[in-house]
């Protein structure tokens, strides 16, 4: 609770003659500010939290007159529309993210709910704290990459708050402003004060920390917190300020380097020898595409959505084994979404931010023809990744893949993986096929120079990221027909148990 | 009713053995096809509409087996999301268009809910002729600007139907296909074929004419349709076709430019002294400002959506009026767009859709700092866009902006006006003041030579866009107090006659 007490114990006004003194500049040193920061490269977060009646609304108004507001966005985040109570809870923080250069300002954040929740008693303590530390490695995976996270908290006493509704209530023009709700939230006051109160000290970390402004005074906190942020922004502008140092990033990337799994599958156990013969194959393919059709149907009529992860070298067969599953599948639920390097819109967001665009609607399923592991291969070996930065990746990219988890999503991740000398047979043979000529270039040739980079690269990225609620499967590929069958069976087989885990606890 | 008779009489078939002889073939044509369109630079929509039970599905699965489903995308318009329903009835279709290179296979499509709302007789019959009308516009856009849309009718006779479910119904493996919603279908079958036909008859145009293909041998329609595809995509791509002349582009554009409207405002009659003294202009202001406050509150409580257009010359004062209007409302449902030249991904597909993309949410508002109309502006001036582009947008762009204003969107289309004298004045005012400085560029100045053909674009513009429910609002700016509060009044009062004819209306 000691967060609060030295807000409230504090004297926070300014007259009204200092509030007029001081507005005509800092209005100029915000628009000022703004100009820099378009053609920065890191984007600003803005959170507006805090007890109801603190001020908010006004604030966030007041930021939109102060401030350009061609180059600010505001984000508030009501009651989700069905398309976003169909993905991931954080999918619609990942629809909101400022691009580098930009600002936005949000009206609430991803610790609103698990604060209400709590309050209501319809979660537990460890769920609060499981959604709490979920925004916390958020917070972090965008300060990391360079986001400025300015979070303030604008708080009011209990006095304070009785105070403001009675004078609200006494006159006809206001009294409207006092609901219900608003009743409701004084009656639990003080819950709601030792909730926020823990909800702050478990959330505010040295690379987002919570800023607490008492609001009771308009003139105080207006100015308090349109200061804070021109000086947040001003320091990180000139390089200084809260910005993560890269011996820290390193050192973080380093430790999360460290950690895996070393029971994950190993390439180097794969039987590549493994074969199926044409008649077994015929039979085996056509059974289990009928079993995937009938699955599919039923995923799809119970909500149940699939993002399929699709890695391996080039030539192992990807494209064949798309096409032997979406087939099977009702195409009008079904997308396919082939990877290619990040445009420059891409660029300036996060690098999971183009994928979390495409997380499928409940039901339906996103086949990734490459996929967000590309930080840990060609980002890695060819250097478009700093070493901290694909280091830490593999982090990222577990929680990522948690939250598509947790939500009920199957995930498949597969790596098709072919020897060295199948590969040089398969290009030479798309060489003389007309239709496949054309997916042979020069660059090809050239990764293939660097086969040992690349294996060591998947070595370390299955042991990373081989989870037991996201596995990876590792196909051997040297004979296609052996390939396919495995791929489509097991993610039959997924689909079966997700479909029965469905059924049990419906 | 023609149109089925000869597709009804024919006899549609293909033998097992010719179609295991076609295949292969076929698949290399397609596949090959699909490699060229990727570096094409055009878009292919294809419309797989028709009887239920004709195999729409079934098609449409074979069709990502034989091609390669990576480059292909599959769109199916079921029921409405509340996002969809929130937004203009064509926002779905905007949302779903294939960029430049794309292939887009479309189940239903905007033609789907013309013929079931009538077959329901849930709209009379000039509604639905209303329907296919914006249809047929809508189509005319995209293949004026390059689409390749194909449009496949699947038909069966009603004995065909009959016969179909009986041998579904028959069988316990199939029997679940044959649905309440199919057995209701063929009851309505001939009323449903009379509409179909003249569907098809008033919506086949030279630009995008429906081919009628029967249904009943899934080996023929299969073969046909692949075909069919096939054919019109490698004319086009061979630069033969269905493509649009550029001689009839330039007199069908000739045509619309030609039409206009003699009594729209004029920039030569407006009064540029006008002005507003500064006693008179804050109390204007404030009034106007808490007027906007309490209507846009509750526009927003009735889900009336404002989209707002702001074009005018540089430094006429666009921003300064943002800044007046934004604090006045709830900046959680405002958003600002400032429009800056298209970047490389707005470049594929047509000028309009980034600005679908912002239609906002019910209630909401979208302030367009710059618009559409910089492909009547700048683009014409600088030849970005060629003359017959230009000359048609006058056309797409009251069509668009009628979809707004139907869909119940307050539309605000401001020009602010200022004399070449006032902007000069301005133009060396923003050098001298520090925050002010960045908004002047040598391109203000080149801008400035051009001032009497923008003039005269500008003209040209007004007088071609100004429609009784979409009037422009010239504002005479040379004076800004008196702008800011012509601008804010006008939309206030605007805003209160939407709300008062949704009072009525509901």
């Amino acid at each position: 609770m000691g967060y609060f007490q030295a807000a409230e114990k504090a004297d926070h006004k300014l007259s009204k003659e200092d509030y007029k003194e001081q507005v005509p500049d800092l209005r100029i040193r915000l628009l000022q500010m703004q100009e820099l920061l378009k053609r920065a490269d890191f984007p600003v977060m803005v959170l507006i939290s805090g007890v109801d009646g603190a001020g908010k609304g006004e604030l966030v108004n007041r930021l939109n007159e102060w401030m350009d507001p061609r180059y600010l966005q505001t984000f508030a985040f009501g009651p989700k529309t069905d398309e976003e109570c169909e993905r991931p809870e954080f999918w619609r923080f990942w629809r909101s993210l400022p691009a580098k250069g930009q600002l936005g300002v949000y009206m609430g954040s991803w610790y609103s709910d698990p604060i209400s929740l709590r309050l209501k008693g319809l979660i537990n303590r460890k769920e609060w704290l499981h959604q709490l530390g979920r925004g916390c490695r958020f917070e972090k995976l965008l300060t990391d990459d360079g986001v400025l996270v300015i979070k303030i908290w604008m708080h009011l006493g209990k006095q304070d708050q009785i105070d403001r509704m009675e004078k609200l209530s006494s006159d006809p023009v206001t009294a409207w402003r006092v609901t219900d709700f608003e009743r409701e939230h004084l009656r639990v006051y003080d819950r709601f004060r030792e909730l926020a109160s823990e909800t702050l000290e478990l959330t505010s970390r040295d690379n987002a920390p919570w800023q607490v402004v008492y609001g009771k005074d308009e003139h105080y906190r207006e100015i308090t917190i349109a200061e804070e942020i021109c000086r947040q922004v001003e320091e990180r502008l000139e390089g200084k300020g809260r910005c993560v140092s890269v011996d820290t990033l390193e050192k973080e990337a380093g430790e999360v380097f460290e950690e895996y799994d070393r029971k994950a599958p190993k390439l180097k156990k794969l039987d590549l020898s493994a074969s199926l013969d044409k008649k077994q194959y015929k039979a085996e393919l056509a059974f289990q595409q009928s079993r995937l059709n009938s699955l599919s149907r039923e995923a799809w009529r119970r909500g149940i959505s699939t993002v399929m992860a699709l890695e391996g070298w080039d030539a192992a067969g990807k494209g064949g084994i798309i096409r032997r599953i979406v087939p099977a599948m009702d195409a009008r639920h079904c997308r396919i979404l082939p990877i290619a390097a990040p445009s420059s819109l891409e660029h300036r967001y996060h690098y999971l931010w183009r994928f979390w665009q495409h997380i499928p609607r409940a039901g339906n399923t996103t086949i990734f023809d490459r996929t967000w592991y590309g930080r840990v291969l060609v980002e890695r070996i060819e250097g478009y990744a700093k070493g901290h930065e694909w280091k830490r990746a593999y982090k990222e990219i577990c929680d990522f893949e948690s939250q598509l988890v947790e939500h009920g999503i199957v995930l498949m991740k597969y790596w098709l993986h072919i020897s060295k000398e199948e590969q040089l047979e398969r290009f030479q043979l798309r060489e003389v096929t007309p239709h496949k000529k054309f997916k042979i270039t020069e660059e090809d040739y050239r990764n293939r120079e660097r086969w040992d980079e690349y294996e060591e690269a998947v070595e370390d990225m299955v042991a990373r990221t081989h989870q037991p609620d996201s596995p990876w499967l590792l196909i051997e590929g040297n004979d296609k027909r052996y390939a396919r069958v495995k791929a489509i069976t097991s993610y039959c087989d997924r689909l079966e148990a997700a479909i029965e885990s469905n059924i049990i606890n419906l």
